[in-house]
């Protein structure tokens, strides 16, 4: 049976599990379309396989997970032998590779998240935008990218001179912030910073990702 | 070299790790104590090894790693061959526990830690509780409730029937929430809740951690 992903390919959870597919060369995926705008994240039956009413999930074969990270962790396990080492090549590489993927999740991912929310999405469907949390998580994540521009003077990448997990997870956000609403100076700003997301962009992976239709323009 | 971890017993995330290892039967690491009245985690020499100003980190010869899920990850890996099997006995086991695991860190822990901060820490240092923040993060955590009582009833534990690290990272807040702010109601209202966490307590690695001084009564 096919590897199905329930999602939608521009959603940034989504996409984080698109990267971590084309990164381990598994291209014989299909996408199972969850059409936000219809509600059907929030569906009896899709809560039957999502109980939070978020996407993504997926099914292969009598594996089915949600979270996009675990289900980017299990890829990377299953794959292990495939397409880029996500997690470095030594015990020390894959502990510093978890240690960065938690900072993006309790670190990272909360201010941008609020940032693309609130400068991509809400004028985009009318909604209004709040000024004062643009300001608070702008700070929020400065202080943060001082930390990266710290780490990314010591390595090439955040888990060590490897592209990793950890570095993957911060792609899908990290587009949306610099390529849809325009914040790319923070970044740019932080030379060891820029360079990196120089990096992540110019992957194949990331790439393929916004080949995909449906993406915002 | 001696097991390091930088913290305090009684700190939730110090804890979550202080667990892990006694899951594991280590019991010959060392804390070494900081002391976040005097501010120590927001030093420069701290901060050198810990760069957001949280603890705990830990120092295990040439390991070096902070972030509690991730040390706890890095503790299940290097101690598989001891103690309990905190990833279940399968691919498909370590998968789930890492969904659960996923689940702790983006929808437990930001309400219940607001929810503890407001009815635990703010009273005994004299802040002020935030009353909207409590209704609002009591209505959260109700409804991760609600999906964990679906879960417990299919399932002894998070990830199947067996204690995961999906568990044990919500023993500490849970600890707190229940037995020092005393909002145990929500949890006994749901039987199969209850009965997690009358299993989450029985265990002799909370018992252990309980038993370390420091512990706020």
């Amino acid at each position: 049976m096919t590897f199905q992903v329930h999602g939608t390919a521009p959603s940034t959870c989504t996409g984080r599990v698109l990267i971590a597919l084309y990164e381990k060369n598994v291209e014989d995926f299909q996408i199972v379309e969850v059409d936000l705008m219809k509600g059907e994240h929030k569906s009896p039956e899709f809560l039957k396989n999502q109980p939070f009413g978020q996407i993504p999930f997926i099914v292969d074969g009598d594996v089915q997970l949600f979270e996009s990270r675990a289900i980017c962790r299990y890829v990377a396990h299953k794959y292990a032998d495939q397409g880029t080492p996500l997690y470095g090549a030594t015990a020390a590489d894959a502990a510093l590779t978890e240690q960065w993927l938690e900072v993006e999740a309790q670190n990272y991912n909360g201010p941008i998240a609020a940032l693309v929310f609130n400068l991509v999405f809400a004028p985009m469907f009318g909604a209004p935008r709040d000024d004062a949390v643009v300001a608070a998580q702008t700070a929020k994540l400065e202080a943060v990218l001082d930390v990266y521009e710290q780490r990314l003077s010591e390595s090439k990448f955040l888990a060590g001179d490897f592209f990793s997990l950890a570095d993957l997870a911060h792609m899908t956000y990290t587009h949306y912030l610099i390529n849809m609403a325009h914040q790319g100076a923070m970044f740019d700003s932080r030379p060891h910073v820029k360079a990196w997301v120089a990096e992540l962009f110019a992957r194949p992976s990331y790439q393929k990702w916004l080949a995909l239709p449906g993406h915002l323009h």
